[in-house]
């Protein structure tokens, strides 16, 4: 059996994975206000590893909160009505605080999988943010500031959330009656309604390339392209 | 910014990160005693699907205790005692259906992103094991039955904990004195004890090939490693 023993002592390593993909893992996070523009330049930096063939996962309000953090309505259905209560996420500020931890472990394994992970969150509090980068090796958590000014932001209110809250029917929302810390000392900050979306994530992927996270494109492939040399 | 419109609307899919990576994403429910085999076979499936260029990770004790479902000790540490108290995970029957939910929970996130997801918990109770499969699309959940007797589980006993067991210092042990429900219609039942480990593996990895969630090796392949064509 010894041939068994061997096989349980080999465990595929990230650096295995990473080679694999002929990429590194990451966590790349964003935070800003509401409607700073988080999703979209997630989706588009996104968008532009997939066409260079690299792998990477976004993690959003939209696939996190019906499964891994769900609030008590949806878990009252398959878990009933106690558990609910226990386990179902809602808004308080610590609920808020164990949304965003459970995110981070979760592009923490992402990362280690060799997958560069995505989060687009508002994630408000420094705190917050600071307890997931500790918990991520150096060079793995990169904090991307998308830094749009509120009044843009109030502008733009694609879900008319900032209407609500000046019609009094939100209370407690980022950046009008609750704080938004905005970070220290970013890996990156995106200056958000003074450039266009498109340009934004390309500064993030510039930043994977300068970092090696991923490969640079070489000369010759930029040539080809009819690009000038650089 | 009609460019812009256009990239906010293109979501990277599914489909197209699998065709990426050459394969589909999946869940592997690996389910059985503790001691039946799950994580030692877990981790071979993986090797054997590194070897062939399918990307896979592996939830485990190992990665999610410390991270995702941390108990009240780790997260008193960064987050404070009320919070750790709220959050932190035991091991009462309903924090264990909520343990069993979010590796649930983030092992299809896996699979959205077109990554084989095994998991190696005992994970005893038929209901919590269905809860999951409720959520995870029609052919993407494998559960695995290690079926192996209790009484080779207890004779392998690496962790010491059926010893532990029987000198009544441990209660509620899965098998003994808190039950084990058997899955009634496994996608695949694996003959822990009777069968060596690499084969059990191997027949992980051809259901995965019958059911097309990885390409089969070609005819032409197996004749140049030497093997007789089927």
């Amino acid at each position: 059996m010894s041939h068994n023993v061997i096989w349980h002592e080999h465990k595929v390593s990230r650096g295995e994975r990473e080679s694999l993909n002929g990429h590194k893992g990451c966590v790349i996070w964003f935070t800003g206000l509401s409607a700073s523009g988080k999703s979209t330049i997630a989706n588009i930096v996104e968008q532009k590893l997939y066409e260079r063939g690299v792998r990477s996962y976004l993690l959003d309000g939209d696939n996190v909160r019906h499964g891994l953090n769900a609030g008590p309505d949806i878990l009252e259905e398959r878990h009933g009505a106690e558990f609910a209560k226990r386990f179902g996420l809602g808004f308080s500020a610590e609920d808020r605080e164990e949304n965003i931890r459970r995110v981070g472990a979760v592009a923490k394994l992402f990362c280690e999988a060799g997958v560069i992970a995505l989060t687009a969150f508002i994630s408000p509090y420094r705190r917050d943010r600071d307890a997931i980068r500790d918990t991520i090796n150096d060079g793995d958590f990169i904090e991307v500031f998308i830094d749009t000014p509120i009044e843009i932001c109030e502008q733009r209110d694609p879900k008319g959330l900032y209407k609500k809250v000046r019609a009094g029917q939100i209370k407690g929302f980022t950046g009008i009656d609750d704080p938004y810390e905005a970070p220290l000392r970013p890996e990156l900050r995106l200056e958000g309604g003074k450039k266009d979306t498109d340009t934004l994530a390309d500064e993030v992927i510039s930043h994977l390339e300068e970092t090696g996270v991923i490969p640079a494109r070489s000369r010759r492939q930029k040539t080809r392209e009819g690009m000038v040399e650089v």
